[in-house]
């Protein structure tokens, strides 16, 4: 099945949802852009990203065959608990691509029975935000984890991995609960890290403050998270809790046995830990940049 | 006073080797590379970077009036403790650039009274290794510390001084234990959270191997230093224990009480501590840009 839409709606008009917008371009025959921002519709129509903006949500959406949610989290379950519900014809999809899947499937499968549910999160991004910063190649290459709820249907379901497809993305398809303990190990147990990295150098800075002039390229990576959005990842990080805090105990145990290495001098037993380490994240680095040359970057 | 040399000696011709000699090509009469791989050599001198090589440690730094030691911290050491002090003429200038500077300064203070020997440290370096990807932009604008020893005398000081100068760098001037200090919490704990990082990944992908498929940018830029080679950070940790552990149990707290506000559900708290982290590494990074502005990348 390859993907169509007479209306497509996206609720949201970011780097995300504008980049979704560009993607599906060819294959919806409509697209409107529900967008409080003013700028953001000028723009999308100025480019014709979209071909109607409203601020409206159930104006924006009552009659799309076809909805995505980009928002932070907590904006997503609020739309989709108090409001959407209701303005949504029967048979529509509704898609999300919220950061944490567990309580949007919840709320998802509490929908009315004819609306045709089903979470989603897209593993890509960039560094710049908003819609003027939106590219149709950004989706590409990338994985795109989708969850079912209680309110995906087999056709939904058929219809959500053939958008996957139009974008050119990969689909990944999972249960809320264990995409939510995989994205804790690999963005939210980082950024947690990055944060309190920054945190740590931020009380040496207090003593010395050369440490920030000497800071180079290392620091840079390792901080980069901890400058990400605090309310974007406050959203995630609290509708995550209990995968995080296991994540966190995971992690302790690892930092522990490194540091008994290192305090006990044991050279020979920290080579023999930090050696596979070495080759995993190699391993995984060629792995990566393979799938990132199919890719936009 | 600027840098000048009759005869320049580097030992070991990596990239920081390398691209010293390229940086003080026009400061030098003569540079003499010792290096054991011959394919370096070879490279550097139909490159015209060195004029003369060898692989014999006395013959290389014999007649030079400055000499810089450009290898990992215990080789580095080593020839420091064994071999090098009775080779050098008397009033040679003996620099080196190895990254922790107690042990290093230490041993330069055990040399003969003639030679005047003063630690360094350049904040820099490239993702690519060896002579090949050496270059002399190298060290601009980047951070380049200068330890004293007791072999350092006020000239010689001054020299050192010249030499950075020469190679566009900046001088940050600090005794060991304050370097390896301040190194222990920009490099020395990114290092180990990265490397603890990937090891609690890969404990995850012993379970469910999707984590590695679905681990993108964040995951990316936190787990490269963890990619560094291993013999050569086993090297710098084992030789700045004391200032690592005191940097752990730092961060440690920084990390339990993140962790407190995670699990107690403490939003507004959370918030609190992650957005003047935020404004530190924000503020930090556009000083840091500003500086790379005016050096090689």
């Amino acid at each position: 099945m390859s993907f169509r839409s007479q209306h497509l709606s996206i609720v949201g008009l970011g780097l995300m949802g504008g980049s979704l917008a560009r993607a599906l371009r060819g294959f919806a025959e409509h697209i409107t852009g529900v967008e409080l921002d003013e700028r953001a519709c000028t723009f999308a129509l100025q480019q014709g990203i979209i071909d109607h903006a409203t601020p409206d949500l159930r104006e924006g959406v009552k009659d799309a065959d076809t909805v995505i949610l980009c928002a932070p989290v907590r904006a997503i379950q609020a739309m989709i608990e108090r409001r959407i519900g209701s303005y949504l014809r029967s048979n529509t999809l509704l898609i999300d691509i919220g950061s944490t899947k567990q309580d949007i499937c919840e709320a998802m499968g509490k929908l009315p029975v004819g609306v045709h549910a089903i979470g989603g999160h897209p593993m890509t991004g960039k560094e710049t935000s908003g819609v003027q910063a939106s590219d149709p190649q950004l989706y590409v290459g990338r994985p795109f984890v989708l969850c079912p709820t209680r309110r995906t249907t087999p056709t939904s379901r058929l219809r959500a991995l053939a958008l996957i497809e139009a974008l050119g993305a990969v689909p990944f398809e999972m249960d809320a609960q264990r995409h939510d303990r995989l994205v804790a190990a690999i963005s939210h147990l980082p950024y947690i890290l990055s944060s309190a990295l920054v945190a740590t150098v931020a009380k040496e800075g207090q003593i010395d403050p050369t440490v920030w002039e000497l800071a180079a390229g290392g620091f840079r990576d390792m901080s980069r998270l901890a400058g990400q959005d605090v309310a974007m990842m406050g959203d995630i990080l609290s509708t995550n809790t209990q995968a995080v805090a296991t994540l966190l105990a995971l992690f302790r145990v690892q930092l522990a046995m490194l540091e008994a290495m290192l305090v006990s001098r044991d050279d020979q037993q920290l080579t023999e830990f930090l050696r596979p380490t070495r080759e995993a994240r190699l391993n995984w680095y060629e792995h990566y940049q393979n799938g990132q040359k199919h890719g936009s970057k």
